[in-house]
C-alpha cells in the first residue's frame, strides 16, 4: 500500500549507478548518476549512499562499473583492474561487513577461470550486482514480515540512525518492520533519535517515515532513555553493520547506550539486519574494526563551527552492543534468539522459522 | 594558579548586571549589561546566562534590579512590584531549584516588615544579591576542594553539559573539582560530551577547559558509553539542577543514560552541586518538573534546518537520574553518600565532613 512512496535508493540504469544523494536530504531529493567506480567510492566515503545493505549493493555495482570501464587488453589485465577496484571500494567503510561480502561475491565471479571472454565477464558482474540488488529488495521484505509479528497495534517503537528504505535498496531493515506492521493495519508511533553527528535520524528517518504517513517524533539521542522511563516505548528496533558469531552487534554510535536503557526498563531490544550482516569470521564484537571519522563531523554543523578551533575530538562512527542486551536478531532467514552462537550459525533453523 | 583565567560569568556593576552572553561562545566573549529585570528574565530564558547556580545569582540580582527600577510611591507598591518581578523571574526556568531558592531569599528580605524605607529595602536587596554571589564563588571553591580528593593523578574524567565556571558565578561545580585537582598538580584528561541540543559541552566546556590548559576531548553524547567501554574513564562528574530528598538528581538531558553506562562499567558517577540544589520539599525525583523547550532547538542548527518541516519533536531539557546510580553527591558542605535520605537531610554531618 505504501509501495509508490518507496524510493529506489540505488539502481543500475543504462550502464551507470543512479543513487539518491543522501547528504542533500531532507532539503531536496537529488538523484546522482555515477559511471566511474572511483567516483562511486567517493560517494560511499562521503555517505551520499549509506546504510550497510545499500553500500553492499553499491560495492557490487562499483565492481561492475570497474569492469565495464576498464580498457584492459587481456583477461589478466581486466581481472587485475577489477581486483584493484574491489580493494578501493572495500577500503571506503571498514565496519559494515555487507560491503566486503557483496564485493567478495563479485570477485568470486571475476575469478571464475571458466570465463574466458572480457565481455562475458563484464556481463556476469553486472548480473551479479543486479542479483545482489534484487536479493536486497526481497530480503528487506522478509525482514519486515518476520519482525512485524513482534509489533502490536498501538506500540511506540524507538529507532536510531536510519535503518530504512534509504539504508537498503528500497524497503529497509528496522523500518521495513514498521512499514510491514503499518501495512497490516497496526497503528505505530515511532520515536526517532536524531543520531549525531550526521543526523541521519533527523534528516532521513523522520523524512521517510513522514513520507509514508507514519507518526514520528524526533528527539535528541540523549533523550531516548527519558522517553523509555516515561513508558512510551514498547520496543527498540535498530539496524546493524556487523554481527559477530556470539551475537555482539556493531551499529551506529549510540546504539549501545540505547540497549543499556532498554535493558534498564525491561524493553525488548531488537536488531534487524540481513543474514549477510553476520560475520562468521569473528567470534565476538571486540574484533570488529570501528571506523573513526573526521573531527569536522562534530565540530562543524551546516558550515557553522560549534566548538573551539583545534579542540581534540573522538568520533567513532559505530559502537558494539553486547549480545546479552539483544533480545532478538531479526533477519531475512527468521528471528534468532539467544544463545546466538549456535542459533546464528545453524542458519537454516532460526527459532521461529 | 588559574585565577586570572576565571571569567566572572555574572557581576553587579554600577547598579546593573553584567553577564557573559553565553549564546555567543565560543565565537566571541561578549559582556552584556542589563539594567531591567524583564530584560534579565529574557536573558535567562534565552540561556544567555545559564547553569543552575549562575541563574540563582541572576534571579537575586533581577529582584534587586526590579526594586531599584521601581517608581513605586509607597512601600506596599514597591513590595508589590518586587513580588511581580520575582514571579516573572521564577517562571523563566522551572527545573533548577537554585533560581527559586535565591529569589525566595530576596523575597524574605523584601517582606521583612521591620524595613520601612524604600531606599533601605533597595539597598538590602542589592546586599542580598551580592551575598548570594559571594557565597556562590566561595561554595564553588568548597565543592572543588571536597571533590578533588576523589580524583587521582592521570585520571580520565567524563562530564556532560557545562558545570563549569560559566554555570556559576565564577569557578564551577563539576569543573571546580577538575580545576582544583589540576591546581594540586594532578594531570587530568577530560572527555566532554557535546550535549545536544544546545551544545554547551562543545561551545562552553571545551572552551573553558582549553582556556585553562586542561586536556579535553570532545565527543558526541552517544559516544560516551563507548569511551567508558574502552576503559578511558575513571569517573563521571556532572552538575545538578535539582536534587530530591532521596538523592534522585535532575540534570541536563543525557545525564541519566551516562549514569546507566557508568553503572554498567563500574565507574563512579558523581554529582557536584551546591547544597542549595537539594529541594527538601520533594521526596523523589518523579516530582521534579521537567522543562520542555522549543522544537527549533533540535530542528535548526546555526540557522540551518536539519529536519523535515513540521516534524513532531520532544525536547525535554532535563532528565532524572535515580539515586541508586549516584555514587556520591559532592557539595560545598561535604560529600554525601547513600543512603541519601538521612545523610542529605542531616546537612551538618556529611559522610566525610
Amino acid at each position: 500500500m505504501h509501495g509508490s512512496k518507496h524510493i529506489k535508493t540505488i539502481e543500475w540504469i543504462d550502464g551507470a549507478v543512479r543513487l539518491v544523494d543522501q547528504t542533500r536530504l531532507p532539503w531536496e531529493l537529488v538523484f546522482k548518476d555515477v559511471s566511474d567506480h572511483r567516483e562511486l567510492a567517493d560517494s560511499i566515503r562521503r555517505l551520499e549512499v549509506r546504510g550497510a545493505p545499500a553500500i553492499g549493493v553499491a560495492g557490487a555495482m562499483g565492481v561492475a562499473l570497474a569492469a565495464t570501464g576498464s580498457g584492459a587488453g587481456s583477461m589478466d589485465e581486466l581481472r587485475s583492474d577489477i581486483q584493484a577496484a574491489a580493494e578501493l571500494l572495500t577500503s571506503t567503510r571498514p565496519t559494515a561487513v555487507n560491503l566486503r561480502w557483496a564485493i567478495d561475491r563479485s570477485l568470486h565471479v571475476a575469478n571464475d577461470v571458466s570465463i574466458s571472454s572480457k565481455d562475458e565477464l563484464r556481463r556476469l558482474l553486472i548480473d551479479e550486482a543486479l542479483a545482489i540488488y534484487e536479493e536486497d529488495r526481497e530480503l528487506s521484505r522478509m525482514i519486515g514480515r518476520h519482525g512485524a509479528d513482534l509489533i502490536a497495534d498501538g506500540d511506540g517503537v524507538l529507532t536510531h540512525c536510519n535503518a530504512g528504505g534509504l539504508a537498503t535498496a528500497e524497503y529497509g531493515t528496522a523500518l521495513a518492520i514498521i512499514y510491514t506492521a503499518s501495512e497490516e493495519g497496526k497503528r505505530i508511533h515511532v520515536y526517532a533519535d536524531e543520531t549525531r553527528p550526521l543526523l541521519q535520524g533527523a534528516r532521513l528517518t523522520a523524512w521517510e517515515l513522514m513520507r509514508h504517513g507514519i507518526d514520528v517524533t524526533l528527539l535528541c539521542d540523549s533523550a531516548a532513555a527519558s522517553v523509555m522511563a516515561r513508558g512510551w516505548v514498547n520496543e527498540v528496533i535498530v539496524g546493524a553493520d556487523r554481527i559477530a558469531r556470539n551475537g555482539d552487534v556493531a551499529n551506529k554510535i549510540g546504539t549501545f547506550p540505547l540497549a543499556l536503557a532498554a535493558h534498564r526498563h525491561g524493553i525488548p531490544f531488537y536488531v534487524a539486519a540481513p543474514y549477510s550482516t553476520l560475520d562468521p569470521a569473528l567470534s565476538t564484537g571486540t574484533d570488529i574494526p570501528i571506523e573513526e571519522r573526521s573531527a569536522e563531523e562534530i565540530t562543524v554543523i551546516g558550515g557553522l563551527r560549534v566548538a573551539p578551533d583545534s579542540v581534540k575530538v573522538f568520533n567513532p562512527a559505530f559502537d558494539v552492543t553486547p549480545a546479552a542486551l539483544v533480545t532478538a536478531i531479526i533477519t531475512d532467514l527468521g528471528v534468532f534468539r539467544p544463545p546466538y552462537g549456535p542459533s546464528l550459525l545453524a542458519k537454516n533453523s532460526p527459532s521461529d522459522a
